[in-house]
């Protein structure tokens, strides 16, 4: 009976890495399709989101079955709460890569970005792509040195958005109103990708070892 | 042992109910701190948000000692796992205001909202909170008829969202740049807290109809 747990959790486990790495790749291809205003890639992008919903609903369907026929308690009943909750954060940093891809498609032909932030975004990119990868990594071998780079990144994802609102806010703006909204509304989507990335490796490992990563 | 576990389910439930209120007073009084630069108001929603969190803490662990204790299945195991994620959703709900009060604190003495758009945040803060109390009476009650309020209210924040865009898109905005900043990210902030009700509506009614409200 431990061992069919056992078993069944390292497939919900698998199931959560999968997912980490699709969020990853979605923000990876979002990126790129804000940066190059690529329309036909942002729509993959939006397309293959259903595939993550999806996901996510049977990695669910998954624990609850964990849930429903093994009746852990004490700590492996946490371990499969635990997942439940990282099935929602990575959930939503799919949506946040999606939230991405549609202001992309809304501005097509036009390019979101003006070139003046277009490092900050390039470099957010790198860091929530990179994320994406060390969560997944985290999630599989609760790697504690992987969960602190995760805490690592979070704080130069965090740098770089306040850097972009001193931009933002500078009287030398000279990209009116409207691209401003759009800036901001995208270097939220990115800080709070990280916050969810964070959130799970942080949880992985206070899973694995009782202590905050 | 069944008797035992709908106990339990319904203190869980009535537990979810006054986070609900909680968060609705929250962005009540959050908004209103906006609205007037009451520097006070807006320290005691921060201070506030604790008993938020560590009531989310509770709930939960009440949640997880209802799955230890009962190891409940089909529709009763349904039931637990969604009020996991209702506690997540309203957890969220709370912080959003949390974060409307943050921004007053850092603005002030200023006001962080130009005259032009207190309008849109009256109303978007009195429809946030019609459906913080609304949807505390969906988990109490499971009624049906006010989880499509919701769904309404919901639709009545889109709108003044997309119109408070339009306004900071006019090339009559007159206000700059930092300013309009800060209203797209207050902005979101009401929309998000909307759509973490309504998700919470939608999932109690599926709970207990099996039909999407």
């Amino acid at each position: 009976m431990r061992h069919a747990f056992h078993q069944q959790l390292d497939d919900l486990i698998v199931g959560i890495a999968d997912m980490c790495g699709a969020a990853g790749q979605a923000m990876e291809a979002a990126t790129q399709a804000l940066l190059q205003a690529d329309l036909l890639l942002a729509e993959q992008v939006i397309t293959d989101h259903e595939l993550i919903v999806q996901k996510a609903r049977t990695t669910e369907e998954q624990a609850l079955t964990v849930l429903a026929l093994q009746a852990p308690v004490a700590g492996d009943l946490r371990a499969v709460v635990s997942a439940l909750k990282n099935i929602a954060d990575v959930d939503r940093m799919a949506a946040l890569a999606l939230h991405v891809a549609k202001l992309t498609r809304r501005r097509h032909p036009e390019k979101v970005l003006p070139e003046e932030v277009n490092g900050y975004f390039t470099e957010m990119g790198r860091i929530a792509v990179d994320m994406g990868s060390n969560v997944k990594q985290v999630v599989l071998s609760e790697d504690t040195h992987r969960a602190e780079q995760l805490a690592d990144d979070d704080d130069d994802m965090d740098n770089l958005h306040r850097h972009l609102f001193t931009v933002l806010m500078d009287r030398e703006w000279k990209h009116g109103v409207a691209a401003a909204v759009d800036v901001t509304l995208l270097g939220r989507y990115y800080e709070r990708f990280a916050d969810h990335a964070v959130e799970i490796g942080r949880r992985v490992i206070f899973s694995a070892t009782g202590e905050s990563a």
